[in-house]
């Protein structure tokens, strides 16, 4: 059984457009708060030598349990590799196939929500190339579904997607620690239903159950789920079709790294036209102790960060004495633009600023700050910031 | 740690009638789909030498996490045998006593959800011959509940089921290659304030959370389950007491099984008199490569399928290579008939036909075509069929 | 992994005034039935030497899964101890740094649910003497939460609380049979919104969820929570803080325990003045067996009672044969005073009296009478008493 919890705090600071945007009526603020953003159990094995599972369960987000992986899958194989059933992050973005809890900041860019298919119920296949210079992997997916993977829909809702990576470097000798990783994936999907939505958080999320219906025992079940507001929305589009794009790149020279990724969504809308949604983001990180990112070869994913000295704070007999863990400091930039032809969504850009504690390999302590441009889907530009701070561990 | 995961995916035929029958006003289709049918995480183990526990809950049935198998029990103990406490499946029927892991179909047949008492909190004893021939198992419960085991009633809600089996043959040096099951059961019920209910959906579902309730965080919380409606279905009654008879066979001859089961519902109805729903259903199975549907003579219960050779598929040096796993074909007819007296609920029959490929001892591929003529509460009749694939792992 | 399951029945007595004070249209009274109180699964560990880890779910009560415990600790830090961040039970009473595993009686005292600040999210530290007998710790942490620990507030929702313990006699030689410990409480809360509500059970729950939103497939997912009603409220109060104090007492003589605590809240109130609100219990328990209540010296808190011999009951050669596990006798006494100035939540006395077995340590069987005396926030005075039976498994 392996598991992960972040624990968060989060205050914002809204200038007056900002407040009024968001609460027009009563401009209460958007709400302070702690929350745990992530709490997952896993159960991960082998039940034969060419069969794996994975069930993890997310605990922390709205309708929890909510299911992430759960898959099985037959490796080994011919031709194809490993082939996958089940539900898990389709093959679309560095972002999305590395772990969340290797990401840099406290949340993915503001393209991942709105542009990647993520996980969704579907078969596939991935493999990699022998000299685990190249990866690559498909899959076929149903694309609506509720938190549990359930997906009911005669009219559409079925997308594709497969993702190419390669590294153009990769330093051997030093372990990966200089290497140039370049990317490319496309994802298709027929909508159910023909309805679309695209829309992302400022990067940042802090939220909590509003209680719910009260019975004879005088105690309410959770009900609707209040917290940090979408910032660009498209709401419901009525398309036949989306095909998106995405290009990536993450290059790591020793203690400094640097990660782009740019993505566009073209939307066959079904009155309105072919419009096109996009958006990019780029950071960089340096460790002050050294450390560098690793990287996973065969996933063509980000991996593990590993301090060259675990943090420790011990009385001994001559005196107190110290391990400092590891210690990155790391700034991204990102834009997202919703509107085009008949669509109007907003454009964000956000900046974020970050320092990350890792006291070892399995436990972090993030500290964000995240200043949020944003021209709202009604025209009104504003500014927000938010200061952001997460105790991390996995196990 | 162990679990289940089945993923499923679900496509529908229906006449005229039958779309007329379930969505007069629409007419919409009953929707297809792809969901998790069950997953499952259980804990199980013994605190003491004669103490054991189990603790499983479903992730992947509305209510998540539902409450399955959750109880502990005394064992090695004289004259009762084990004693239990808790939730879990109350004896009566082969169908209901065996785990769902080794059906044949991908659903069990429609007299299991009209007419058996399934899972509820009470307290039973279990036990066997010592020649291991014959089994016997009794249980005192309440029978109303919600999806978590509680149930409040002051006004009935109470009842007992038991179940006896014997083995007519069974050869042991073929290590039960060869044998006959016979059984016979009975339930009792005296529903929670006297309303009582008998339904079946087509021996096929598959189903989807509907968005519910939207707070600021304009995250939708999962609402009301939609999915495969009821085919046929009372609505509730106003019963005192509800009295069922199961008898149950199980022949095993080698690769070829045959199962069956008939079922009768006495419903004594505080107006309109007492009532006579009933049901059976018989199937036979083949496996091609010759393996046999094992037994477990402790529980008098169906075991698990072991391939005479796993499935593989590699690359070696003299060439591709491969095991084929297990493969049976299987066919099941069943009959429900829920109209009797002032009781009108509807009259179904099914045919399934059904391929299963088992890869290794804990993972089944299953194909099902199921076809449906029902006589409607309404009076209509009408034809549905179901296509339907199933991937499923345990561990 | 780790888990703990209470299956329980309660069966209700109540006098005429009673019912028509908890139904006063219909006059149905509390309704009996049988549910699981908790099922808990967890995992704890260490990701480093100096680091561990916990995470519990309850899957038995409304919320499903709730969070209990899920924290992270930073451990052996100079000064402080341990350093813990996270959902814990902030350092505030006897009964609640206790596990509910070993509390003498089913629920605990009415005083726990109205005073004091169990679960949240937030920091703190904990350490003891070299000798251990001594502890104390400390929080800081918001006080407004859902079930799953989130909290949002720009308004409020902020306390601390903190906690000494000292042991005045222990008896090593005996390994603890006897000793005597008291200790001290503190807890601030500013109230997120500035409201706040204090409120009990009569120290006795059974509940189950009502049928909540029917979708296509006919089936209810669970709604509202329906159980035993909350005897004492003062429903919600508009206040800008809350100072709570408390005191307690364990004393134990070998078989013989006694135990007692106090508890008053200073209501801080935005109009209608200062009110205070006040409570306490005492019980005392005897081991007809002969075992003693444990003492946990670096938590300040009960341990686990372990039978100088396990139930058992076997055939053997020269007959029957059985261990009797441990027989605790117990009864309680308990006050709440929730009228004060402008407050208006009612007044209970409540005489409960129990019988525990023990048949191993992981396994106890617990029968309780509760006789509830209310007066109720309306004026209305009555008698309530209920019989209620718990078998409990922890492993």
């Amino acid at each position: 059984i392996n598991g992960i919890v972040q624990a968060d705090a989060v205050v914002f600071h809204q200038d007056a457009a900002s407040r009024a945007t968001f609460d027009p009526i009563l401009n209460e603020p958007i709400q302070n708060g702690a929350d745990f953003r992530r709490v997952r159990l896993s159960a991960k094995g082998a039940v034969a030598e060419n069969m794996n599972y994975f069930v993890q369960m997310d605990f922390g987000f709205f309708g929890r349990p909510t299911f992430t992986d759960v898959w099985m899958e037959w490796t080994n194989l011919p031709i194809l590799g490993n082939v996958r059933v089940g539900q898990w992050k389709h093959p679309f973005s560095l972002e999305v196939v590395s772990s969340f809890r290797y990401t840099t900041f406290m949340e993915r860019s503001s393209l991942f929500q709105a542009f990647t298919p993520f996980r969704h119920i579907g078969i596939g296949f991935y493999n990699n190339s022998e000299d685990l210079n190249t990866t690559w992997a498909g899959s076929l997916f149903r694309t609506g579904q509720d938190q549990f993977g359930g997906s009911l829909s005669t009219d559409g809702g079925n997308g594709l997607a497969g993702r190419l990576t390669h590294l153009l470097w990769y330093d051997e000798p030093a372990d990966g620690r200089y290497y140039c990783h370049i990317g490319g994936a496309y994802y298709y999907n027929s909508p159910p239903r023909d309805l679309v939505r695209f829309r992302s958080i400022p990067e940042i999320f802090v939220g909590e159950f509003a209680p719910g219906a009260v019975g004879t025992s005088g105690q309410a079940v959770p009900g609707a789920f209040n917290g940090t507001p979408f910032f660009v929305d498209t709401l419901l589009l009525d398309a036949q079709s989306v095909n998106t794009f995405g290009v990536e790149n993450l290059t790591v020279h020793g203690a400094f790294s640097f990660q782009a990724e740019a993505m566009a969504a073209i939307v066959d809308q079904t009155a309105g036209g072919t419009a096109t949604l996009a958006g990019m983001y780029m950071q960089a990180g340096y460790f002050l102790t050294g450390e560098h990112r690793p990287y996973d070869r065969k996933a063509g994913a980000i991996d593990r960060v590993k301090p060259f000295e675990d943090f420790f704070w011990v009385n001994t007999n001559s005196g107190r004495c110290c391990g400092l863990g590891a210690w990155e400091i790391a700034a991204r930039w990102s834009y997202i633009d919703l509107n085009d032809g008949t669509i109007v969504g907003g454009e964000m850009s956000n900046l974020t600023t970050g320092v990350n504690w890792y006291c070892n390999p399995y436990c972090k302590v993030v500290f964000n700050f995240v200043h949020s441009w944003l021209d709202y889907r009604t025209g009104v530009q504003s500014e927000t910031s938010a200061f952001a701070l997460r105790a991390q561990i996995d196990f």
